[in-house]
C-alpha cells in the first residue's frame, strides 16, 4: 500500500472513531435528557400531590422492596436519585412514624431502617399514582417501542455491569 | 353479551391496562438505572481527573455552547444536571477567572455568565477525555443498537416536549 494511501486510510479510521465518539455522545445527552425531563416531572407530581420529594419517595420505594430492612450503607447504594441527605430523611420519616430503627441482633451498634405498617400504606398510595403518571409519560412510544426500547437498555446495563466488574 | 362475558372483558382490559403500566414502569426505572450508573461513573472520572464536580463541567459545557453568553436563569434552566448550586459554582469560577460577568447593555442590573479565554481552553481539554469515556461506556451496543437507541429516545423526548407544550 503507498504511503498516502495508508495515510488516507488512517485518517479514515481516524475521523470514524471520532464520529462513532461524537455519536456516543449525542446519545448519552439525549439518554441523560430524557431522564431528567420525567425525573423533573415525576418530582413535580409528587411534590403536588403528596407534599413528598423525589429522594423522599426513592427511599421508601426502596424499603418497600426490602422487608426485612436495609442499613443506612446499602440505603445509599440503593438510592435511585442524588440530591438527599438520607439521615435527614430517615430522620424525618423516624419522626413521622413512618419507618423504624431496628438494632441488629448481632451487632447492637448497627442498625437497620423498615417501613412501618402505616409507611408501607402511605407508600402503597403514593405508588399507585406514581406508576400511572410514569405510564403516561412513556405513552408517546407504542408498546412495540417501549418493549424495543426495554431490551437495548437491558443489553447496556449488563455491558455496564461488566464493565465495572472487570475494572 | 353475557354480563359475565362483559366482566371477563373488562376484567382482561384492566389486566391489561395494569400490565401495559407495569411495563412502563420497568422501563422507567432501567432507564434510570442506565443513567445514573453511568453518570456515577463520568462524575468519579471529572473527580480522579480533573478535581471537578458534574454539575461544574455541565455548567461550563452550557457556557461553551453559547458563547454569547447566559444569564443566570437560562443557565439554571439548561443545566442537565442536580445538585449544584449555580451561583456557588459561578462564584468559584469566576475567582479562577474561568468565567467572567458582564452587565448588560440594555439592563445594568442583569448580567450574563460567559467562558473566559482560559474557561474555554479548560473545558476543551477535558471535554475530549469526557467524549472518550462516554464513548467507552456505550462501547458494549453496537454502532446500529446506538443508532436504534438514539432514534427511540429521540421519539420520547418529542412526546414529552409535546405534552409539556400541551399541558
Amino acid at each position: 500500500m503507498s504511503s498516502v494511501l495508508t495515510l488516507q486510510v488512517n485518517a479514515d479510521h481516524e475521523f470514524r472513531a471520532h464520529a462513532d465518539q461524537h455519536a456516543s455522545l449525542r446519545l448519552w445527552l439525549r439518554l441523560l435528557s430524557c431522564t431528567t425531563r420525567v425525573e423533573d416531572k415525576i418530582r413535580q407530581k409528587l411534590r403536588e400531590s403528596f407534599d413528598i420529594t423525589l429522594p423522599r419517595f426513592d427511599l421508601m420505594a426502596q424499603l418497600e422492596k426490602h422487608p426485612d430492612g436495609l442499613t443506612m450503607g446499602e440505603l445509599s447504594r440503593r438510592m435511585m436519585v442524588t440530591g438527599g441527605n438520607i439521615t435527614t430523611i430517615v430522620d424525618q420519616l423516624e419522626k413521622e412514624k413512618l419507618v423504624a430503627r431496628e438494632v441488629g441482633l448481632h451487632d447492637r451498634r448497627s442498625f437497620t431502617v423498615k417501613l412501618t405498617k402505616a409507611g408501607r400504606d402511605a407508600f402503597t398510595h403514593m405508588a399507585v399514582a406514581h406508576e400511572a403518571w410514569v405510564a403516561e409519560l412513556f405513552e408517546g412510544l407504542s408498546k412495540n417501542q417501549q418493549s424495543q426500547l426495554y431490551t437495548l437498555l437491558g443489553t447496556m446495563k449488563k455491558n455496564l455491569q461488566n464493565q465495572e466488574e472487570t475494572s
